[in-house]
């Protein structure tokens, strides 16, 4: 593929995204996206087999994009709730934005739940784990024992903040969420021997 | 409305329900409904103007049952841990069984996350609210001062599981979720003061 088709294939993926993460999968149109991305339904077809292929492909270029955010916000911390404060801070802030409409990925899920096997379901498990053991990794420096346990309950927070967050339009619930994060991680850092998180 | 036009009625809400919870908003179809409901579409359309006014009925429904199973679950408890133990031990029952894909009511407001106004997102939003209360008043049995946040910590994880048990597949996120929800509920109750639960 020469300069050219790269830069097609680049322009429809960052319009798809956009009305993906606008309208949701169902209601983003084809002919809209390859109309804002400046090129022919014919070229889009010719870089994405399918409105499914466009959805996948998306996916997989926001996976790059918001490991490397998370990987931003977890540089490493002198203290446990550090962390926890971090994430939520930066959770609720990205929340206020306007048109901000939650994580694409889980409402890919959601919207598609009864398709397990659809490649942009396939897409959110890769990236919904690859989050997870990235903050797996990072908790292991305060809770050896437990940061399975814990990296899942802070990811439960988060993904849970996020869908009442929307819901009712309310960013001040990421501070609850922090809190409890910070519990957490504190309790698993005092413990170490895990008693209270099991 | 005649004893027929009640059944009626009560039919459609009931097929809506089985389309809207299985394939989302978007992909139900009003004429596949009225057919599983044994009404035609002008029936259909005699009892709700709209697909919207479909799914608002269907979501003002399932709020009342959604409501009577919360409040059988957290009949009085002994002890605050008891209250954690059963809401993630429902969940996990409850998200193990086939067919099961999470809350309607947040994958109505994730599908429809451009549309703050559409009636079942305020549908969704009275709902949640609901469940918020509900469980603020038995939380502050155990957390007199902190019964606010902690209703909005262990809702966010309850909310958190659903979206990664749909994502991963995997009811074992609601033990993760239970064990944290148990922690907090303990650590506000112990501290009284709310010292560690800001």
């Amino acid at each position: 593929m020469g300069h050219q088709g790269e830069t097609a294939r680049r322009r429809i993926i960052d319009a798809a995204y956009e009305y993906f993460y606008r309208h949701g999968y169902g209601r983003a149109g084809v002919d809209a996206i390859a109309e804002a991305a400046g090129v022919t339904k014919r070229t889009l077809y010719h870089h994405f087999d399918s409105k499914d292929a466009l959805l996948t492909a998306v996916l997989e270029d926001q996976h790059e994009l918001v490991l490397k955010r998370l990987r931003q916000w977890l540089k490493p911390k002198n203290e446990p709730s550090a962390l926890a404060e971090v994430m939520f801070a930066e959770l609720k802030r990205w929340s206020a934005k306007p048109g901000w409409q939650g994580s694409g990925f889980s409402r890919a899920v959601l919207e598609l739940a009864d398709l397990p096997g659809h490649p942009a379901r396939l897409a959110a498990r890769r990236h919904k784990a690859a989050l997870e053991q990235l903050l797996r990794e990072e908790l292991a420096q305060y809770a050896h024992r437990d940061a399975d346990v814990l990296a899942r309950q802070v990811l439960a927070l988060v993904e849970g903040c996020m869908v009442l967050i929307l819901v009712h339009g309310d960013p001040t619930y990421a501070d609850a969420g922090g809190a409890a994060a910070r519990l957490l991680v504190e309790a698993a850092a005092r413990q170490g021997t895990g008693a209270q998180i099991r």
